[in-house]
């Protein structure tokens, strides 16, 4: 099919690839221009704007940072708006506001383009191997036309409901996720102070009742003061900001969630906001006046 | 060997007919004295105080509630301590504070009786099938010495360190995974306030990053309205009381944990102590107005 890949940073550029890999005709395209190069090699083909990418795509992905960034590609100037045709559709890989998400997909649809948000998890692991889990939200027969291509991006695809909903569950994904990482600190930031050792601690910690992906992958990170990003502070940032104003917007009281986004604010005060998320400690150790695995 | 348990509750029942099974000649005793006649029949023999458990037994077991009620089994009238001759072990497989436990065997030294801590966790489930998790404490030598006994109730021993370590232990392994189900809470009520499918969410959620032991599974029972209890917010109030006098003695600021007592707390306010830690998202429901999966 002839696809389009709009934002090839880490994660966009081994998912355009995917797609490249998988036999679809894939049109590419980069505010930075030198990155369409490595796509290029791999069998895309690049273009001068989003706009350009539109016009010759069925299915245009966009991954890019921000709320802004994604207004911005779509309704912009030399935007996807401008190129795309009746019957194709956008597809959000970005992870951005759930209300922003409505409001493109309305614009989109005065010229019958059609939308799916399709936020993704997994990290760039997941996204080289094509194995990312891709929380889509749009119309049922929008997604299930749009299946074989999200196929080749991830393996667990879930349908969440209207246009918005792929993006909810990814922020409450984030929710979840970041404040297991914050569970996961303090437990080790008590146990330290103790005197409990490391190896015990996950030792005794694994494949019981409070074991979490979190702990499991990034609590030996901690102990070694390996802070080497998988996903980074500043996203998770970017992250916890969007889950915090949707849920302003929706009055949900959230209780645990705004300390976590206050501690990572102190890692990224610290001059610290590209590091790995298992950085929270870092936080956690300043107030505590101890540093773990040193 | 010769085995000692004290405290058949819905924990030393099943540990101590698993040491029974395991070809040891146990001998219990109960509070309530009632509660023996199960272990009698299944061959371990019911004595008429903690001290004649002792003078029968080489390792002595004791599964109580709280600290005080350790002290008492141990150190009060018709105790361990008038019944145990040097040389024998107490294991204490209650969850208590790691001073007590400290002060508890520094007492039990002066007759030269040793002691261990070791907590375990796993649930009733895990009791019943002897799979615990088992967080130990106290001398590397006697811990050897104890093994063969050990691992009749549980299938992970793992050695903490000192004395009062296994407590540690198992109190920083309480801060994660009710940590972990405070965060699947936040994530549930955000998710499903703002539409989103339960089906899609726990798709979504699992074998991803951000998946915990607890999302996994009491996050479906959240949805099905299933707060019959695995293990109970009462219980769970003690031992976060645990964490929080010993993180105040240790000087260790928490930040997320002491919210998470409170919303307990509230619980417990409204009757709903017996419930399962699941209930947690009773009190956010009540913040948010709103109920899931009704």
């Amino acid at each position: 099919m002839k696809v389009g890949y709009i934002g090839l940073g880490l994660m966009g550029n081994p998912m355009s690839k995917n797609l490249v890999k998988n036999g679809h005709e894939v049109t590419v395209w980069n505010r930075t221009a030198s990155r369409m190069q490595e796509l290029v090699e791999a069998g895309a083909k690049a273009s001068r704007s989003a706009a350009e990418v539109a016009c010759n795509s069925e299915f245009i992905f966009t991954n890019v940072s921000d709320s802004a960034d994604v207004e911005e590609v779509v309704l912009g100037e030399g935007g996807i708006i401008e190129g795309a045709s009746a019957g194709s559709v956008v597809i959000d890989n970005s992870t951005i506001s759930p209300d922003v998400t409505k409001r493109i997909a309305s614009k989109l649809s005065e010229k019958s383009v059609d939308m799916l948000d399709a936020p993704v998890s997994g990290g760039d692991i997941g996204a080289a191997a094509g194995t990312l889990s891709v929380m889509v939200g749009g119309e049922r027969e929008i997604f299930d036309r749009c299946l074989p291509v999200l196929k080749a991006i991830g393996t667990s695809i879930t349908y969440c409901g209207e246009i918005g909903l792929g993006q909810a569950t990814k922020l409450s994904n984030q929710i979840l996720g970041l404040g297991n990482m914050a569970a996961a600190c303090e437990a080790i930031v008590f146990a330290t102070k103790a005197g409990v050792d490391p190896e015990a601690l996950i030792n005794a910690w694994a494949g019981g009742a409070a074991n979490s992906w979190m702990m499991a992958n990034l609590g030996p990170k901690i102990f070694k003061r390996d802070f080497a990003p998988g996903f980074m502070v500043d996203l998770a940032q970017k992250d916890l900001r969007l889950v915090l104003e949707s849920a302003s917007e929706m009055n949900v009281p959230l209780l645990t969630t705004p300390i976590v986004n206050q501690m990572y604010r102190s890692v990224q005060q610290d001059g610290d906001g590209t590091d790995g998320i298992q950085a929270y400690v870092k936080a956690l150790e300043k107030l505590a006046g101890m540093e773990i695995g040193s």
